[in-house]
């Protein structure tokens, strides 16, 4: 018999939530030292200037003069018809692929996500993913016993690194019939890198050769971010994903929580896009199997605010004003602080939408201690910091650079 | 390779949600013919005489002066500590067993039962339940690789089967080392049963002998309509999960759905009772990995809600009282179906509380058939029907039991 009362697959040390901790931190400090004195750059959520969180009023309006019915009430396991088919024009504005698409509500993002690397993979297949990513990956892959395999994000000239990515996708499917290909763009978590158009065309036709031996290949576009990564031609890309060989199959995790102010609310869906419908559908019955068995439904709230707002040209009219003015103040505080790096020499990687930006360096973990004396609080990862462009106001984000640059140059002397 | 881009163990039919396309027949004939003339049991959420969702309006009220900066916001990943002490404390009332608890935050109920199904059970392992069980047990069996198998509810005599929970217990270890035996008591669903305190007893002695071999027994209690089960005391058998052997686990699924009128807003927890510290801190160390890989965290506002009504003696007292209200209005219609059922020898299943009432019989889906030829709408399962008190009004829970004594006697003459 087993050792243990834990299941041989279930036992994880707990996990640390490192963000939590320098959050704490720097707590304490502001109420130390004042607000004024010190930088906290370790949210993932929008802050004012203030340090306080932006919460849409246009949708929170929306969610006080709900009639309580509407929230009390179970939604549909695979989510509400008008949420869903809003959402699905919402994701893709005008930029819909030419396939076919099914959509099912899920716990934010996460959940998409969840779903994608559960249906589409076997255990011991591999998940493949740029080496600046979101954690959570990796835990995932670890619950459900799916390798993770990451690979060089950008080449020396900061372009996505075609050469790698092939590479690791070849490594992927030596042995094994499926992989899954993560991206995270635009507005990468953590970089805001985007990959543009013209380098998605050459990573789909890598793709297309690999599927043309039969294997399955599954591409994951992890969108969190994407209402804050341009005017609207930030969508373009989704068209590519138009009659591609049916055994590649893409799923988008699209998310209210960043799109909405609504992190806490925990409502998204998980968009299928395949040139079989067949295979559309099938997906579709296999992911409301999985959520009847971990969530039953998701909240209802959450659908009924984003049907609330589509279907009501005022409240659009507000939420997207808002929209706009904070995707701006993001812009704003980025530019300030790119401006700063050039000044001061700083290396960061290419910014182009998205809450945050990130500085390579070596004992990234060291460089954000020693940035605590300096009063800057800051999340650091394996490959260097985290600069959280949607919680420092534009005034800090010009004197971040210095800062940061001073740490690194300290650590690393 | 596999011939289908589906994942192998992820393949399921569309899951067809009966319950759904029965509500949308009943609705249709209400439309026809008038609320008045139409007898709707097909709704598993409280419902007032008139049709309408009940909402409690300590809840909703609370929700709507709630600042939006704490509904918009991330919560903690295993749950923010207030909500889960409180949660604690409400769960068990003053029958907290004397043992180490651990709680953690969950989607609803379901997130608590998939936790449990997943961490202490190896694919293959059994999960044991009654024959009269939430079909969502065997959808999570199903997703997640585990053995689903039931026994006898009860006696001849409608006492809880213990012989048949026996050999079901030894069945399900005879060759392997874990099992789960799953408990949806009190206020059982569908049938409104609950375990007695003596019982309770002899359950535990047959798990305690069976446990002496060394094999990990796990128990989950679904206590999802414990709040409207009895005035307190049907908290009492709390206690005996005390003291036990340490390779017998217990978990408790505690959902806000039902004893918060807050179905939609999917705020639970999975309560961890173990006699062995360490036991009970990795189980939670499991679930919070699992919490990230699947919703990352669950609705702050639900917690939110619980956190401000604990702490509120003057909310407190309103929505204590709005929950005995509406318990007393369980009770009367409960009362009125049982005697009138015993007017036309209608036999039905023990009720102790909760949503439901149950009625054996033979063709249970021809007989809910013949009851929409008498405008009764009622959902069907295996075993016979699933009467809703929670949702059909005193005077037709009086009329109720001879329609569907006839349509039993008519289908199975």
């Amino acid at each position: 018999m087993g050792k243990d009362i834990i299941a041989d697959h279930a036992r994880w040390p707990r996990l640390e939530d490192e963000i939590f901790k320098v959050n704490k931190e720097c707590k304490e400090a502001i109420k130390e030292k004042g607000r004024d004195k010190v930088i906290d750059s370790t949210l993932g959520t929008l802050i004012d200037d203030d340090g306080n969180l932006i919460a849409f009023d246009s949708v929170y309006d929306t969610l006080k003069n709900m009639d309580k019915k509407s929230i009390a009430s179970y939604a549909a396991i695979e989510g509400n018809e008008a949420y869903l088919d809003l959402l699905v024009d919402k994701c893709f504005g005008p930029y819909k692929p030419d396939a076919y698409i099914k959509a099912i509500a899920t716990a934010g993002g996460t959940g998409a996500i969840r779903h994608s690397f559960w249906t589409f993979l076997n255990p011991g297949d591999y998940v493949i993913c740029p080496n600046w990513y979101w954690p959570a990956y990796q835990t995932m892959c670890e619950e459900f016993d799916r390798e993770f395999k990451t690979y060089e994000f950008l080449d020396k000239d900061f372009n996505f690194n075609l050469e790698e990515f092939k590479k690791t996708l070849d490594f992927a499917l030596e042995n094994r019939d499926r992989v899954l290909c993560v991206f995270n763009s635009p507005a990468n978590n953590p970089t805001g890198f985007s990959i543009d158009d013209a380098m998605w065309d050459e990573i789909l036709d890598v793709i297309k050769k690999r599927a043309a031996a039969g294997k399955f290949i599954s591409i994951l576009l992890d969108v969190a971010y994407i209402e804050f990564a341009g005017d609207g031609s930030q969508k373009k890309f989704f068209e590519k994903f138009s009659s591609l060989p049916e055994n590649i199959i893409t799923t988008v995790a699209y998310s209210m929580s960043k799109s909405y102010t609504a992190y806490g609310i925990r409502t998204g869906a998980c968009i299928i896009i395949s040139s079989n419908g067949d295979f559309a559908n099938r997906a579709f019955d296999s992911m409301k199997h999985s959520n009847r068995s971990i969530w039953s439904n998701i909240t209802h709230a959450g659908m009924n605010i984003l049907v609330d707002i589509e279907n009501d040209e005022e409240k659009k009219k507000s939420y997207e004003d808002e929209l706009k003015a904070n995707r701006q103040l993001l812009e704003k505080r980025a530019k300030a602080f790119v401006e700063s790096a050039k000044e001061v020499d700083l290396i960061h990687l290419p910014y182009f939408g998205g809450f945050f930006i990130s500085i390579p360096c070596d004992n990234p973990k060291e460089v954000a201690e020693k940035l605590k004396e300096k009063d800057m609080y800051i999340v650091s990862n394996k490959n260097g910091l985290r600069f959280a462009v949607c919680a420092v106001s534009e005034d800090k984000c010009k004197i971040a650079p210095k800062l940061i640059k001073e740490a690194i140059d300290e650590v690393n002397k």
